[in-house]
């Protein structure tokens, strides 16, 4: 215990690395990191045990930047650590390739964790990591093998504090009685309009009470480092609370501009930044200075971190030879792997089985494979009878004394959260133990689309069960019925989009959602029954779109998705009554299909003959896969579904109708090319 | 004061025409309107002021059903006080064109103030009515004239208790000390998942007060009439706070399965129903039962109302002598027609003006019109200095308490609030008096697209300032460069997604945003410095898009927006010395450019020579506008912009590549039509 020049040295590097990153990039904001320089030195070496050569390693304590703005903080305790983070990575902060970008990216940088900056975002992963921790726990610690104990720690600023993302994670947490998160929150009074007096007066901290939070303030966070530690220390001897420590801090401590809005976003100037150092007695003349016993001190702990590990592994080996099972199923886990043979437990159906809604197709899949898979842990955004998402024998995923299930529980009641539901599954992804799914509304799946978005961008096996997912849901109205949603998350890159039309079509998304480690996937569900299509088949529908009715002398090509599919399957019979031919391609995932051999593609949307697109809903983007459109530019209505497709025309009539302008309109057009021949391939 | 039997019955008849209508819809939430029957009862005839024959009387108290699938709740009141809704709309609840839609929807329904059912968005809605209120107020109300002093009265349940984007607003409303709203929490424990215990266990009334709520609990919200109408008293006398009532409630009061989630989202069974209406003292063979007196009763108050707006025409036709100018423009603020000649303020631009980013050109606009257009209340989350959203002697709208600002200021500070923001945005709209404009970055105009979505449904004139609109923001990186955004909002009916090139069309894209009273628009402004056009113009900006440069000898045509059409420009250059021709077109609102006549479109995108769009995001949708597509189907990079711009080939030299090989392409297809030729109409 104790602190002297060493630390003080230490902290006051942290804080003019991120005075030189910004500075030399010209871009980035100083004035975090230089506030909370302190507590991240108490934190990460007073408390944190991790090993900086295996960032992977899965007891680790996670850390968790949700203020990401201030990743130069970040980026500074990686490279003084040893993580694979050079002076010269720091020397290129915000510069193009570099792995050092303007806010921490997890699949960039090698120790961040998840990927932040997007306000709210990082605290709600953190609730994410600290369930991935109780859970892993619960079901792996065994009497005398304590392998999973990490802690999860959290900073943020105000800016976190005010998006309702947070405070939707910071209730689930208090609920949940996460005793192992502990959230700093960075009491500077600045945000970038100012002084937080102009729009954030409420008391955080009783708010916090309110969620069932342990509480604690700082009062001087700049200097107060005894304080921090034993704040830190108390909130850890509080189990069944999570706990929020307090700071006050000074942003941009050390900078003439310290304590004010002209420091949070803009890198000090020259002379601000000279005087800096001098007050720390630094050279002022010297960049990106690090004096060897900072790295002395850091590299002290990193080797400690080295050492537990070592440690750890040591127990997990003795641990493989009286819990064989476990120890197995442990270690498959981190691979990323499922279970060899897991997908022959996937239901297969055929024509003559009875008519079921995709949301019920869905719960048969998860029925099926939770045994086999149990790492998946399911859960939803309070919707749970209508998303289907619970099987039969699940244990909730509660506190034990709340009598409503224990911590080894796969079922997580997410309360009416969609945007924190969708931030702590990207938290529990990256724990690396566990594949989160939840289930809400498609048309609700927007509500969490800042979270989703980063379930792409940082590449985590996260499933977003998204039923009612049209205007087939019917009475519920056009409040409910998705019009834009299928084409905002097809717009968005590293998502896949599915939208099956029977059975076998949804155990493919189950299929290709749980097998691609790096990738989000959405799978849109009907809430109406849907007949179980002839040709369907998992290995088809894996490619994204097959044809599922050929006919050689076809004169359209007709391309659907879900519940439209099947009716463009009757259209094919009232086309033949015409005289007309026509073939249907079911295009569950296009992002999966994009990704086929171009041969492949042509055979299914094929040239010669027009294609048409039918889905109930916008149509934006489906000119990609076919000549003409036929969707539902307008919001819905309420009323029983049937009728309700009928007013919109979507019928074998109306289908059949568009089919033959379609035919009449291209049939002068030579050559006429597959819409998916291009002149030149997308850069990705 | 005192309650007799009849008010029992008024209660009664309430609950038994909610179980009635969704009976026979065989759809919806008997459980609601059931157990917040006695309080609805309550403020609507003992505090609420309102004219049902004219629904838009602007001084009357406003009604918020933050829980809206409890509609059937507001469709009775409605049709009880005389509203335009007939006992026959009652039963045509939730059936294809009726006016009874399964969520209240303010478009269709007569007295419906706002769009609810999305959870959370009517308690932001009536933020944004109470700011509204105090606004208006506070500019038109003088001495011996209080013009402006209606009530916001919101219900909320545990689900929209849940949402962040209430908790934002409640946050928001705290600070700015909204005594003229009272909230009306029903309390009844039950939400989709059943016992709130399993989700939901937080100190609601807690949470309140650290916002800065006045909260007060009545215990028996089934049956203490009187003590519903102290705490409703109370809290209309705290006026510098928000006022929120706990009301312990028993959902589906009266049903078997009362307290349970079994009446949440389902109507009763027969028996039930039966039940219900023999314990009520109604007959259990008739439906859709309304006793004289209920009638008689509501339609006194009704009468009361009609003769209060009476009143209040007198007063305001009084004004008119004392103030004439103030009542002036009161009145024609209703009328939604901006001042006579407003537009000619607009900033107009030649080429031989200085670059600008259109961020500042977007500020010059705001900077020119807000003497003009006082409606015009801008604001922002948190971005003010980025966004540029405050005119220079722009006073904030801040309780005067805390000498930040006054009531009468026309800048809000939203906070780091973007979801509330958008809500509260919808509910300023709707009051009537205001045109809401604020500011956050296209990338997070995805946080509040839950609220953006309901603008569009509900027809506000609601205007979001998206600046930082591509990688062009460089250097804070792919968390904060929006990729899949425009293809969002494109796809969302009746929103305008304007994307301008320059100052001219900027000044298009305010011009159209102001004049279109049913329709919001998001307009995605750069961060990047950009140059004034040759030959752009508001008018024809204003049709969507327009040839900004011509060829008749063109072999390709460019279709850009934004940022990327003075790139396009220098292609021109660049192709023409390799001996190719071509020619621009700016499509700075795609939404707008389809509602063009047919031959001015294909004027714009010419059959016989090929298209390419050009745009440095998701191609989606493009397909519409262009044969072939260049734009970014992955995410950006963090660096110095013209670097970004650069790795991604958004150069002239990149263009050209492209725009060489799509010539190529399509040189052998005969006839090669316009791709806004098409084979039949969509439905709209
Ligand atoms: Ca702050
Ligand atoms: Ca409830």
């Amino acid at each position: 215990m104790g602190y002297d020049k060493t630390d003080e040295l230490c902290i006051n590097t942290i804080r003019t690395l991120a005075v030189d990153a910004t500075f030399q990039a010209n871009s980035g904001h100083p004035g975090a990191p230089m506030g909370m320089a302190p507590v991240a030195h108490v934190l990460f070496n007073k408390f944190m045990t991790f090993n900086p050569k295996n960032p992977d390693w899965v007891n680790r304590d996670r850390f968790v930047l949700s203020n990401g703005h201030g990743c130069m903080l970040q980026y500074a305790l990686l490279h003084l650590f040893g993580y694979g983070v050079s002076i010269n990575d720091l020397k290129n902060f915000r510069q193009v390739d570099s792995i050092t970008p303007g806010h921490p990216e997890a699949h960039d940088t090698p120790g961040v964790e998840v990927t932040t900056g997007p306000l709210g975002q990082g605290f709600g992963n953190a609730v994410g990591l600290a369930i991935a921790q109780q859970h892993t726990a619960a079901v792996f610690n065994k009497p005398g093998f304590d392998l999973i104990t990490n802690h999860t720690y959290v900073f943020f600023g105000d800016g976190c504090a005010m998006e309702g993302v947070s405070s939707e994670a910071a209730s689930m947490a208090g609920h949940l009685q996460l005793g192992n998160l502990i959230a700093i929150y960075d009491d500077n009074h600045i945000s970038i309009d100012g002084d937080t007096a102009c729009a954030f007066t409420e008391d955080v901290l009783k708010r916090f009470e309110a969620y069932g939070w342990h509480t604690l303030t700082v009062e001087k966070g700049d200097t107060d480092y005894q304080g921090i530690e034993e704040a830190i220390r108390q909130a850890k001897a509080v189990t069944d609370k999570p706990s929020v420590i307090k700071l006050r801090t000074t942003i941009g401590f050390g900078s003439k501009l310290e304590g004010t809005g002209g420091v949070h976003g803009n890198p000090l100037k020259a002379d601000d930044a000279k005087q800096v150092k001098q007050k720390f007695g630094f050279n002022p003349d010297e960049m990106f200075v690090v004096p060897q016993e900072v790295y002395d001190r850091y590299n002290k702990h990193a080797a400690e971190g080295a050492a537990a590990e070592e440690e750890w592994k040591a127990l997990f080996a003795k641990y493989g030879q009286e819990h064989k099972d476990l120890h197995t199923d442990f270690a498959r886990r981190l691979t990323g792997d499922l279970p060899e043979g897991w997908q022959t437990k996937l239901p297969v159906y055929k024509p003559s089985d009875a008519p079921v809604a995709s949301r019920k197709l869905s719960e048969a899949v998860l029925e099926a494979i939770h045994d086999t898979v149990p790492e998946l842990l399911s859960g939803s955004a309070d919707l749970t009878g209508s998303n289907n998402t619970r099987w039969k024998n699940a244990v909730d995923f509660q506190p034990p004394s709340t009598k409503l299930g224990d911590w080894s529980g796969r079922y997580l009641r997410y309360g009416v959260r969609e945007h924190a539901m969708a931030a702590a599954m990207n938290g529990l992804a990256a724990y690396g133990t566990i594949i989160p799914a939840a289930g809400t509304f498609l048309n609700f799946v927007s509500y969490a689309a800042g979270a989703v978005r980063l379930s792409a961008l940082s590449h985590r096996r996260v499933i977003y069960i998204a039923t009612h997912d049209s205007i087939g849901l019917g009475e519920d109205g056009p409040t409910h019925q998705p019009i834009e949603t299928l084409a905002h998350f097809r717009a968005l890159p590293n998502m896949m989009v599915w939208r099956p039309a029977d059975g076998n079509e949804t155990s493919a998304a189950y299929y290709m959602a749980l097998t691609s480690k790096g990738t989000p996937s959405i799978i849109a569900l009907t809430r109406q029954n849907l007949p179980h299509l002839e040709n369907s088949t998992i290995e088809g529908a894996s490619k994204g779109g097959y044809v599922l009715k050929e006919d050689k002398d076809a004169a359209i090509t007709l391309v659907s998705t879900g519940s439209e599919v099947s009716i463009c399957m009757e259209t094919v019979k009232f086309l033949a009554e015409k005289g007309v031919k026509s073939r249907v391609v079911s295009m569950p995932c296009t992002e999966i299909f994009d990704a086929q051999p171009k041969e492949y593609k042509i055979s299914v949307i094929r040239a010669g003959i027009p294609a048409l697109s039918v889905e109930v809903m916008s149509t934006l983007g489906w000119e990609k896969y076919s000549h003409e459109q036929f969707g539902l530019n307008r919001f819905g209505a309420s009323g029983p579904y049937k009728q309700v497709y009928e007013k919109f025309e979507f019928t074998p009539a109306g289908i059949a109708k568009r089919a033959l302008a379609t035919i009449e309109f291209y049939k002068d057009v030579k050559p006429l090319r597959s819409p998916v021949d291009r002149a030149f391939q997308q850069l990705i």
